[in-house]
């Protein structure tokens, strides 16, 4: 089973997770790790070379991953949400929306590069726009024999590191279409080392200013003006692919947590005890509400009922995480507080979750919307993607 | 599906709910339903005319029940925990606790008589002792061809309705050996109607003076002492076949917070969106917890894992039901504060879920204990049973 | 001090509390005890027989009688901001509102009749109107020497019980004038028996039918119209004053545990005294935060910064009562949700406080927007009043 | 006032807190501009050219102090702690310890000394034994004409800047014995820079090696032993002291929070509005809850009942801090996370609140044993100081 494979490499990460966490550099020898476990190909087919997992294989992954560390789990998960939505274009879709066979072609390019090797990072978000696609400012132009890209990213994890980079532009010619590139590193493209963050420090999220020509092939889908589409079709990848990652951090915090009591001698204290058990419970609960929901995006992506579930994993796993984190550094005390214990990290890291969009008061939003009967894609003014 | 058929039955429970609590009586109509539904047979193997139905499969059932009426799941549980646990007893089970072939037979018959619409009270708990086993105070001697039992038992839901009632009673030759008896409905029993609570008021569970004789085959397994190995064999039945009830009530809150705010056109307060839409993550989440738990005791019943997994559906379930109550009455207003709303009704029901033994702070603490890698059956001094 | 007059009678209340609730009747002997006290006359000048006392000894005086039976602080309430009002129109207020002096006479004569033995209620909120004056249906109009009021009231506490009764109502004439009428008990009001609710159920707050005619005195101000800026003036006593009340229940409920812990001996359980000690220090909290509002009324009533201290202690009181009575049932255990145990009762008190108006919900927003440099009076689309 | 001076110098220590924080180094500027406003004066009495501050007066001093940076408010309580206990120390309490005159002159010179510019800190805690002067391994022998004390502290906020310390030792002579004594700065001490913690980072809180002789006058009180005495007399200096500074920071969160809410334009979501109003109110009941039981303090130290409301303030204190530092940066969302900006240092200081002796979960099980009617001092088997 591919999570086994996480679950072993797991012990390394946590081995280096402080000085990564310190230096706040990118997790090299984790990435090297995972390019020789063979889990860059975990979302890719298997006729392709990969290991043709799904989104519920995927979470339980992310979860054994993040348990070692959140930050290598985050920069995997962009990866494997690029890789995702690539497999996700089945040839019946591709058919169905109309795409060309090379479009197809380039698709399977990418993927078995993916299976021998090669990671994806995502440079989508921008300052002003968030991650919303209809506000994206960077803007591409037909050039005779592909596009030039330009404008600048922010938030793009594993910066510098990557081997390509899924870039959302916009069209000059025609505003309203917004399409996605598969950029490869280099010159093109120029790290601004800007993240310098309260936690998931060892993402690398740095800026990522783009002035590039690329070819046809770097056009997903061959076709512009699909990146809503994706978005709309796979709303897990850019949801609830982080609540995996979230609950192995709040799970890490109780191992910690546990160890740092037993290494103490604290076990006799009735509130650390019942702080590990409150937290125990409540891990376990969002561990399952996380493995609902990728079971569920298996079955009917897309779908309203699986779209609550995402939310729901999302809400849940970023709330526990942060509350489960601040309660096991209470259970420990004063000396986990030091920089280099892995509950000091983890308090840091786990806050993340509730932050990263979308965010839980707006999960909860839209909860509470679908719950009522409403339909949280036509709520308010600002559009989603 | 069994889970079918007790959906099915909810809204008939949910629209005589709110007078059976208001005079706080036994639902009797929602028995005679459940009745002529076959559910009193449930929990016995298809062999003798039953459902055959697992752990998992009673969790669904008790799950649906409770959305109708959390009082009328809650008798039904220990109807359900009498006959799991007497179906519980295999063959290959009697024959490695040297069973006694007549026990084999009494069991059947019982078994046989709930398929055919009989159903079983529990007369456990007494003043003082609560639920524990090593703390009965009742007695029972043997007679020349029975016992005679003698005691006064406390908190039986369904008194004076069931066909029969479980009693567990020490033995007055030997205290170190407590024993369960069958006792079938008659004049050894009566009932003082003390119950009159704040919550799950429909539930009957009132006080039960014992002093009666019965026959050989009332003694549960036919061989004296049982009663502490059985309760270490099926603590689920003991711990957490109540949470799946108190998540059926907290959906029921959540059900009633979204008619209720949808007939008032409430939904435009972003307040009341929030409440609900983290009501209903905090639901979703307690569901899968009480169903991963049922899951496991159907795998490995009484394993220290499932055990765990039974204590934290018992506390996750407990704490979601009071906490998601609270603020669906919070979102819908003081109008939903009204004698013979739902919502009046489920908030009182709901308080009462930490309050079941295991309590939420006792699970809490077992849970801290077993994380700590220590065994929560062996710490401190009471006895658990 | 007149606190320690309520300090006085408190413990009658409590002995009294049970069979008030049970049978949700109106508390007469409590207000027997309050009229001897000459409580009635607590926000009566001394120069008209009162006390003379400002909204911080009211506060007090309603902390220490909640102690006692939260429903009885609660309509008292009622009656103290009648009078509290009345007295808050000083001769240099109606002076600068050009009131004639007719209706300082009328003032005088309410106030001084208070003072002698005399309670009011208060007939405000209508179905689909809440407390919201802009939005009375209630009409009056001119008759040959006074005014004909007619409409339907509904949670007017103490309705069948006052000796008179403050009804705000619209202009027939002047839709947009709404005036404030004390209208005498007597025949053309006639009550409705609606109140049933899960907590504060002694408070008797039915609803109430007016078809009166009064005569000119009975218009408070001797002008019509006022309403609206009395409520503005002093919109400590439509918010705040409630507050003291829920942390009297709060305290009770704490008090009521500690009782029932002592009396089971549990103190030796670590989650108990944890669960007590938590609520002891949030009851605490939450009344320095209503007595300082209090104090803040009498210093500045009105002011902004006041007013934000008015919506900190409605919000904290509301969520702390509701928080600290749950938890202290659960601290208590299951013997503690039998009705007539002190800890039922208060648990349903406790919810009301965060669902009257302003709800803390809103209290929250109103906070926010404070905060946030914005006014919450011109806040959203519904007014507040 | 007192409090006016420490709210003007705040806003000079924002300016510099990211920087000292960063460097996780001692505050130089901060306290440059505390000894030239003369607050090292603080509880020092008038006579000796102090301000003669009472610990209200501190309490408020801290407060504002903490609004700038916490980490500098939590030296400077070391520092308020020393002095203020060595003002409690009237004449008249000297005579009933019947201490000698030259103790009396070494307390007055120690107190002129730091109302004319010099600082102390605290070198109490160790390794193992925390701050209970129980456990001290710290040990000191008589020498002809002072004292030799040797061992090794830990947690000492303002290593290697005060002027001197406070080092806590055990007799060699007789291990009964635990004094205080105030040792200059200077050789016999040695600084290990262990301090690289979470939060208050800039408290420079290392590791202290004493191998030093001192004079008679450096052993406070002239008279061996007196540690646990002193101790038992002002426990606010060693418990509630720091609740003040959490406030304080809890405080500044908000402030920033609203600071960064409306430099983006956010207060238009109702989700924010709501965390920030909820936020407001509770530091509001937190400060209030501070400054009572500083109030207390003055007016009766020591007391059963002040010292219930000095745990209650230090629970209050730290809770909420946590809690309201993690709300804050959830209403601010990602960019808030960015070092470098208030809200992620805030998040990290206020998490070591709760976590500071007396902890929140013990302060909360004495506020429980206290309402049970026992005695904290008397409970369990492990000493409180």
């Amino acid at each position: 089973m591919t999570a086994d494979e996480a679950r072993r490499l797991a012990p390394r990460f946590v081995a280096r997770a402080t000085e990564y966490d310190r230096t706040g550099s990118f997790p090299v020898e984790d990435f090297a790790d995972l390019r020789r476990s063979g889990l860059f190909g975990l979302m890719v087919p298997t006729r392709l070379g990969g290991m043709g997992a799904g989104f519920a294989d995927y979470a339980a992954v992310a979860y054994e991953l993040a348990r070692g560390n959140g930050a290598t789990a985050l920069v995997f998960n962009m990866h494997a949400s690029v890789t995702g939505a690539l497999s996700g274009v089945t040839d019946e879709l591709a058919d169905a929306l109309g795409l060309p066979p090379e479009a197809l072609e380039a698709r399977d390019s990418y993927l078995r590069a993916a299976a021998e090797g090669n990671w994806y990072a995502v440079a989508m978000s921008e300052r002003g726009a968030g991650s919303r696609l209809s506000e994206m400012a960077t803007r591409y132009e037909r050039t005779a024999d592909g596009f030039h890209i330009k404008g600048a990213k922010t938030f793009c994890s594993g910066a510098g590191h990557a081997d390509a980079y899924l870039v959302a532009a916009r069209s000059a010619a025609d505003p309203s279409q917004v399409s996605q590139f598969l950029v490869p590193a280099g010159d093109g493209l120029s790290i601004e080392p800007t993240w310098d963050a309260l936690g998931m420090r060892a993402t690398g999220s740095h800026d990522v200013h783009v002035d590039v020509v690329v070819d046809e092939t770097a056009l997903l889908g061959g076709v512009e003006g699909l990146a809503l589409v994706v978005a709309q079709l796979a709303p897990h990848w850019m949801v609830a692919s982080y609540a995996a990652v979230y609950v192995g951090v709040a799970r890490a915090a109780v191992d910690a947590a546990v160890e740092h009591v037993e290494a103490r001698k604290l076990e006799h204290l009735p509130a650390v005890r019942a702080r590990i058990g409150r937290a125990d419970a409540a891990v376990a609960a969002a561990h399952l509400t996380v493995m609902e929901a990728a079971r569920r995006v298996d079955e009917a992506p897309g779908d309203a009922e699986t779209n609550r579930w995402v939310w729901r994993a999302k809400l849940v796993a970023g709330t526990t995480a942060a509350d489960v984190a601040a309660s096991m550094l209470e259970a420990a005390g004063t000396s986990a507080m030091r920089r280099g214990h892995p509950l000091e990290r983890l308090y840091r890291d786990a806050r993340a979750g509730s932050l990263q969009p979308a965010t839980s008061d707006v999960c909860a939003d839209w909860l509470g919307v679908a719950a009522l009967g409403g339909d949280p894609d036509s709520q308010g003014t600002a559009p989603r993607w």
